[in-house]
This record gives structure tokens, sequence and C-alpha cells, in this order.
């Protein structure tokens, strides 16, 4: 990794692990091992660094969740794929925590890749739940509000667990919301249930 | 108010606002009009007036709960009235925010109030839920898993509304577990619709 990459990484980590306030230049340089100079040489600062870190965050959480959405299976499966992915709970969301973030919410560039990222992921939850819909898979009423709770759900869990210390609490609020889910199952539809529970 | 109140009062918006980290005690005693002497003659230091501050913003969030749980009214009515409080929706949770304050998760002591106020919540909503179903209103798998399930979405609610800058986003993710919560609803049940809409 060249130091601009390390640079970027620690970046990264420690936001994840302590918010932007939390994280110092001279933390940065500490973890990723570069100087003050080298920093300043790849970046005008801490504004223009959290930004490249973010950005990546953020497309690192539309990849993942766009693989599942693709994914084949019902629409179920791939919603259930994605509220079960396996996450690092304990930490909370990379992308989701920085919303606490004041210094974050404040500044219109790096509060952008996080509000682009909740609004895509909720707006492909959506066409997934109303294609669910279209197909008879699904009885949904407003596609576009459960999308929402379910990305709620997700973030709330991050918040649940870490309240508890324990990553079961995330695990147990995504068993809440399929159970919820699968009662919307059209029962008139002939789909397969992936996990074979039902 | 005396001092020993304005002190709590200050600490609870500053950390509402800014988080453990990002509240020195010298913004306390700006905020709150007392002096550095008076301060550490009421708390011993930022962690005990924490403390205080945390433990009252966590009792405000039960009694508020408590009151919506033990009202009149069907189980979903009651529930409904829970997740569509008013909130300070673009504030996020004063609870809830405190999650992501690395300082405050590994105090056990400032810790503690957070955890139990979230698995009291959850306890509640799962009794209720249980209720709905032993008397019929309701069709729920797993009660306690989808409590998990409404606590979280209200807490994930809070990190995308403050991703869009925008209340409404809470609104749409209650609205979309409202839904799924009504599609539980036992067809053959004679319960009262509060709203009127189904």
């Amino acid at each position: 990794m060249d130091t601009r990459e390390k640079l970027i990484e620690s970046t990264r980590e420690l936001l994840w692990e302590r918010g932007y306030v939390g994280t110092s230049p001279k933390a940065i340089q500490e973890r990723s091992g570069a100087g003050q100079g080298s920093m300043y040489h790849h970046f005008s600062g801490k504004p223009e660094l959290a930004l490249a870190a973010i950005t990546r965050s953020a497309e690192d959480m539309r990849e993942r969740a766009n693989a599942e959405f693709t994914a084949r299976g019902t629409v179920l499966a791939r919603i259930t794929a994605y509220l079960r992915r396996e996450r690092e709970v304990l930490k909370g969301c990379p992308v989701g925590r920085l919303t606490q973030d004041p210094e974050v919410m404040a500044d219109p560039a790096l509060r952008r890749p996080v509000e682009e990222t909740f609004a895509w992921v909720t707006t492909r939850l959506s066409s997934l739940l109303a294609e669910g819909v279209r197909t008879g898979e699904l009885t949904i009423p407003d596609p576009a509000a459960t999308a929402t709770a379910l990305v709620a759900v997700v973030q709330g869990g991050y918040v649940l667990a870490r309240a508890e210390g324990s990553a079961q609490v995330h695990a147990r609020a995504m068993d809440g919301i399929l159970a919820l889910l699968a009662a919307a199952k059209n029962p008139a539809a002939a789909t397969t249930d992936p996990e074979g529970k039902s």
C-alpha cells in the first residue's frame, strides 16, 4: 500500500472507531505511519482526507448491497441476504455513525456521500419491493416506506447492539423485521422459501 | 433552576448536540453559566456530571414510552402512538446517539443507563405484542424479535433522517413498519382501527 492509500485506510478506521471530532491529524499520522509533511503533501488537511475516506466507505456499502440486490432468487431471498449479511455490528456502521458527527453533518461536502448512500440503498430496496409486488410475491402497500423501514432497522440494530454490547441484538432485530416481511408474502404466490423455515 | 440543575440540563443539551467527546468542561460551564469552582463543588468532574445527565435522559425516555404503552386502546394503537410520537428527529435520539461515543461505551457506569433503557423499552414492547397475540389482535410468531425490530426502526429512523436532513424520513420509516404490523393483524379479531385508515 502506498502512503496515500495508507492515509485513507487509516482515516477510515479512525472515523469508524472514534468519529470525526475524535480523529486528530496526529492520530491519522500515527496510525498510517506517514509523517506530517507526507500527509499534507497528499491532502490539504483533515477535511479532504476525511472526504476521501468517507467516499470510499460509502462506495463499499453500495457495492455490497448491490451484490445482494442483484443476486439470483426471490425478492425476499435477496432482501434476507441484505439484512442478514455478516456485519461488524459492535463497531457500528461506518457510514451511519457519521450522522452523529456534528462536524460531518455541518459540512455539505462530507455529508453528501452519507446522504447519497442511504438514498441509494433505500431507492434500490424500494424498487426491489415494488418488483415483488408486481410479480405477485409480496403484498406491500407502500414499497418506498417499507424500504425506509428496512434500512432503518439495519441502522437501529447497530445502535441497540452497541448499547447491549452484543451482536445478537442486531440479529434479533433482523429476525423481527423478517417475520413481519414474511407476513407480507402473498399466500397465493408460488414462491420458494430460501431458508426453508416457513 | 439552581446551579446543580443548570449544570445537568446544560450537559444533557451538549451531550445531545455534540456527544461526550465533543463536550468539554469549559463548554458546560459556559452553557450553564456556572463557574469552574461551582461545577467542581457539585460534581467531581465531567464523568459524574455526564452520568447525572445521561441518567435523566434515560428516565425521560422511559417515562414517555411508559405513558404510551399504558394508555387505553388496542395494542396496535399504543404501538402506533409510540412510533409516531413527535420527536426532535433531526437532533437524533439523546440516548441512542451515546452508543456512538467510544468513551461512553467504554465506561460501564455511563453505559449502564443506555443499555438498561433500551432493554426496558424492548421488554415492554415485547410484553405488549405478546398481549396482542394472547387477545387475538395480532399474529406475531416471536414478539421479542419484533419488539427489537420496532425499537431499531425508531433508532435507525433518526440516522436516516439526519443523513437526509429531513424529519420526514423518520415518519416514512414509521409508515413502513406500521404497514408491516398492519399485515400482522389477525383478520378474525374484532379490533378497532384507531386511525380509521385500514
